[in-house]
């Protein structure tokens, strides 16, 4: 039995999405149960077997800073579900709410493993080949280090063998051209730093990439500082619906074209599931001692499912011992790193 | 008469591109000349009557070094090109080439005026209202300083004043969420350096603006550190092939639905031809004592006819003057920027 503990009060719309998003996932999942945690009368209205209210009596709210979320409000419907992972009631927990109090919440409780300093927010981003990248850092860290570049390809690697069954995914370091001499002082440094991990066989580091190789599939991970990650992620959101948009705009210009619009329609249909980013909703907060998972705050009910989901299948596939034990693994190439970290203390920013 | 100094030899395709752009160039800018710059014996079948091949010996490869480039060919295309317009003998020249061999060119031979300490690479990125949004810098600087950021603003406005007519452009700084507190430590300091100098009524700067607004249009302008601008464009390139690779699989996926691309093509062209990216071709390099634009490597002859047309347009409409106007408008606020930068020397980086 797998069980999920879900903040149903995060993001845009709440318990009108999680609770519908819930019921579905039970219903699809017979060996999962769901501690739906937050405000009781909003919730006293589910009843299922295989779920429980836990009860919070605060939300954190989208604009909240982290003093707040992390000092303040300490009965959150979001420290409340990943107390639950905490206290073994729960194998992972989600939530749709303010990235940078999640982050900070699950830093404070959860702690990160030895050899890690930060953790890192990593989600699928769908290729061209048909697959997805796995890229990280998307915002939970501005100013990394090249030490926590390597962090993150060790956590990357950790996630895509578990997930993917792949013993040695390809890591690419983010970078504005393909030679070793380009790049910021932190990336030249974070390309030394792998390419010794990949000379010791700890990983396998393909080098640089740039931005549109996240697309190509050029390699199963990305890795780069949040600052980019999460700019570069937001860029490709807004490039993807100005397209959507040129695409309706186009086929709604006149009578005609609505008419070639219902002709094409499965066609059309076809390409806008492609599209869907719907399907990949879901970050993995990892390089914690326990399973943490975002999804997005504006998330429909199907998303927000698709999210509960990507938890479910990391919690069964035990994901988080076969990080903690990649780490530990990877620990002597983590070591060479200058230990401890020059950069300024991590300031998690919500999406 | 404007002239334009054209690096013939740039690029994936030389002359084979660059020439036939020049014809067409001619052709419909009766009032244009152009000095063809490179191997004289490429370049010796062009006959026009308003055009001139400047002989150069050398061709600076897309995998040349700055050391090379700069100390080695000193008489690439590349670089009399540029050495005409510091003549006089033009008044823009254009390359397809190595870009961080172009920026490192034009830095030696052009300088920047006073105020400003480095150039950027600006381009108009079509966004969801019809327009285009200006971005800077697209990759000539990394490790960018906050008093950079506000330099890239003022270069920025000035651009978009004189070529829009729009004498007030809102300036958005790209950041990882739209309140002050996130981002980087020099983003927050950017952010203050700009807010100063829209309170002296030298700046719009409408705040900070996440990488999804710049396809929103949310402002005219939108200014960050090269590296971040270079991963965020080269990504929405890459999503935006791989949108298009979706749409031509779907619509050959059997007889039906080819048929139904047949019937659907007027929209189909119509769409393409808002995707089309290669109308936007021709990057200005911003901040030096002269007009340098620079086409993509792999443009063809319509997309570096483009470019032509972007540096004839710049060139006629006196860009030169009118930018050093507003940088010496705005020598005020950029003296209170503390002076000189603590970033390394900056480090060009080709496209």
């Amino acid at each position: 039995m797998i069980t999920l503990a879900v903040d149903c009060m995060g993001g845009d719309h709440g318990p009108s999405v999680t609770l519908p998003a819930c019921r579905q996932f039970l219903d699809t999942h017979p060996d999962a149960a769901v501690l739906l945690v937050g405000l009781p009368d909003r919730l006293a209205s589910f009843a299922h077997p295989r779920a429980r209210v836990v009860p919070a009596t605060e939300v954190v709210g989208m604009d909240d800073t982290i003093e707040v979320a992390l000092r303040k409000k300490k009965d959150s419907s979001m420290r409340v579900a990943i107390q639950q992972v905490k206290d073994g009631a729960a194998q992972a927990a989600l939530s749709a709410g303010n990235t940078g109090a999640l982050m900070a919440i699950a830093r404070y409780l959860l702690k990160t493993p030895d050899g890690i300093d930060r953790p890192a927010i990593a989600t699928q981003i769908p290729n061209a080949r048909g697959g997805a990248t796995t890229v990280l850092d998307l915002g939970a860290n501005v100013d990394c280090s090249a030490e926590h570049l390597l962090q993150f390809a060790v956590l990357g690697s950790a996630l895509v063998s578990v997930l993917a069954g792949n013993e040695s995914p390809s890591v690419g370091l983010l970078n504005i051209g393909e030679e070793a001499i380009k790049g910021s002082e932190v990336i030249k440094q974070a390309g030394e730093l792998l390419r010794r991990a990949a000379s010791e066989g700890d990983l396998n580091f393909h080098g640089n990439v740039e931005g549109n190789d996240i697309f190509k599939g050029s390699t199963d991970i990305v890795v780069c500082d949040g600052f980019v990650g999460n700019v570069a992620l937001k860029a490709t959101e807004g490039v993807a619906t100005m397209i959507g948009g040129f695409m309706r705009e186009e086929f709604s210009r006149n009578l005609l074209t609505r008419l070639l619009a219902l002709a094409a329609s499965p066609v059309l249909k076809a390409f806008k599931r492609r599209m869907d980013h719907r399907r990949y909703n879901g970050a993995a907060l990892l390089g914690l001692r326990g399973l943490v998972f975002k999804s997005h705050g504006s998330a429909d009910a199907f998303a927000f499912g698709c999210a509960l989901g990507r938890a479910y299948d990391a919690a069964s596939h035990n994901l988080l011992d076969r990080v903690q034990a990649r780490i530990a693994h990877a620990a002597p190439l983590l070591a060479h790193a200058e230990p401890g970290s020059q950069a300024p203390a991590p300031t998690p920013n919500p999406r």
